[in-house]
């Protein structure tokens, strides 16, 4: 390391700043299972179970904007992604600690706001806070929550673990929390040039709450633990379809095919889209935020699963690693990349 | 909740907030073991040992100073300070977790310099980082750290167990982070309106180190346990003893008298205390970030630790849960305070 030299941060990125911040790291406890590089991190206590660990820091201005954001789904959601983290391992979330940086701005009231999220989302996915740090901030408000979670050795799920032929699924529909993030954003400016104004969002209640109160699909994980289903890979979908696939294929060293027709997309996420002149595929590509589960099955565990509501398969995984493409409804086969894609 | 009132946050202060926030928790898992109000949380997850978790977030501008504060340094006390937590249950330190946020302000030089002072601390304390989270700050930087430890059920150390006749511990001397930071602040001043000024710090180098780099008693831990003593209570000394004997009184429902030629105070702390004008008693009552260990023993194991050269007997814990007390040099009974105990 030369300290006369300054390389931008922006040069990186965030996956190169990972990158370099993971390198050379070698775990040194007979604990620590896996680190860096999946959902949570993997830890043997010794007990029948592994124990999992993630993390999530949210920074107003940043992740959340307190002018449409309600205290209480923010802290309700900061849970809700973090839980998330641990149904991408295919574990069960058990205890959370909260840390938070908050000015006097915030009144005490507020304060009980977000915590009444918190402890809501505490309720729905059967967690205990147990632990957490309350600090000064000169800035806005900054949440980091930490999530442990238990889960069966033989039911741990990797990223890096899909095979090719293995079938690509999605928990839920997709580009919904993006869509509803554009609604709030244009109706934050019209307020903001028009304080009279109401705000027009009759009708997308849906897309609303998407962006608002994601869920972690934790009833997914006790669903396919019930049909007998370990999925060969898994991770949640934060970032995007595209990035998150983009994972899934760089770890298990796969190429995958996804259908642009099988992409599951809300009739209220695709007329929306429509009004913002968006396509809603790329808005489920790139969104992000929709928090379901992107998962590879067995090809023979698809009998199991075909019928269910919410699972929809959406491609495959084949032997090809570099080869990673979308299959229009034309039929035409477009390159997967994680950022900044571009719709034809 | 009344959503039209507004209470300030200072008229609750960081305890009341706490108390509020942790006001109707109650645990469901039962690997949940307890939660809130310790140095760590504690779960089992159904190993032989107890699994600890903790966490400390640290912003720029509030818990630390970059103008003289190295990042590298920085990064070694984020580390340290969330080990002291997993000392402080007489445990010991396994995993970590590193949530940053940064602004464009950093370059990666600098964040591989931050990262190199927490590898170096996780190099010391034997803990492996598993994960975490990087992502944007408008404002400063901001660390939040989670660490992990295991413990033997049977050597677990809270807070609430300490009894009366108990003696009075600390696992080194007192005040010195205080005044360390008091001087850093000093030369920041002088820096400011004389950019040519050198720095005054010859001598100075223990208690700067005191501040600038901090460590875990980790070792007093390993030493507790080869002499078959199992503290009675313990908690770790981040906001100065007098609130710590405190936490641990009123926990225990005890209470204390420590004696004032007892509480160890080094000669660097006790000159430079004295260039400031400051009495050192009050630093090592007051000032904070010494991160030693505060712990009890029973009158009994007293013999096997007496001549520890690193831990020092300053009073003992009584049936007088109200009376918790500095007895001065001039043999005058002063009542100890959390915050602005103020000198007679």
């Amino acid at each position: 390391m030369n300290p006369t030299q300054r390389t931008e941060l922006k040069e990186l990125g965030e996956f190169g700043l990972i990158r370099k911040i993971s390198a050379g790291i070698e775990l040194q406890n007979k604990e620590s299972v896996t680190g860096i590089g999946d959902d949570a991190a993997v830890m043997d206590t010794g007990a029948d179970q592994y124990t999992l660990i993630s993390t999530d820091m949210l920074l107003e201005g940043i992740h959340f904007d307190l002018s449409y954001v309600p205290l209480q789904h923010l802290g309700y959601k900061a849970v809700a992604v973090n839980v998330s983290d641990i149904a991408a391992m295919n574990g069960i979330p058990k205890q959370i600690t909260v840390a938070i940086a908050l000015s006097s701005r915030f009144s005490v009231e507020a304060i009980e706001s977000l915590y009444a999220g918190i402890k809501a989302a505490c309720a729905e996915y059967k967690v205990d806070l147990v632990g957490g740090d309350t600090t000064t901030s000169k800035a806005g408000l900054v949440i980091s929550i930490t999530v442990l979670g238990l889960v069966n050795k033989s039911k741990v799920v990797y990223r890096h673990t899909a095979k090719p032929n293995d079938i690509i699924c999605t928990s839920g529909d997709l580009g919904g929390a993006f869509i509803g993030l554009q609604l709030l954003e244009r109706e934050k400016q019209v307020f903001l040039a028009n304080p009279e104004a109401q705000p027009q969002l009759e009708g997308k209640d849906y897309v609303i709450k998407r962006q608002l109160k994601p869920e972690a699909r934790m009833d997914v994980v006790y669903e396919l633990d019930e049909l007998g289903i370990v999925p060969t890979s898994m991770i949640d979908i934060s970032d995007g379809l595209a990035s998150e696939l983009l994972h899934l294929c760089t770890r298990s060293g796969t190429g995958a095919i996804i259908f642009e027709d099988k992409i599951p997309i809300d009739g209220e996420t695709y007329n929306t889209a429509a009004e913002f002149n968006i396509d809603p595929v790329t808005c489920a590509l790139n969104g992000g935020e929709d928090y379901e589960l992107l998962f590879t099955i067995r090809q023979e565990d698809f009998p199991k699963l075909k019928n269910h509501p919410d699972v929809f398969f959406i491609g495959y995984m084949t032997d090809q690693p570099k080869d990673i493409h979308l299959v229009t409804k034309a039929e035409n086969k477009v390159p997967i990349r994680a950022q900044g894609w571009v719709h034809f």
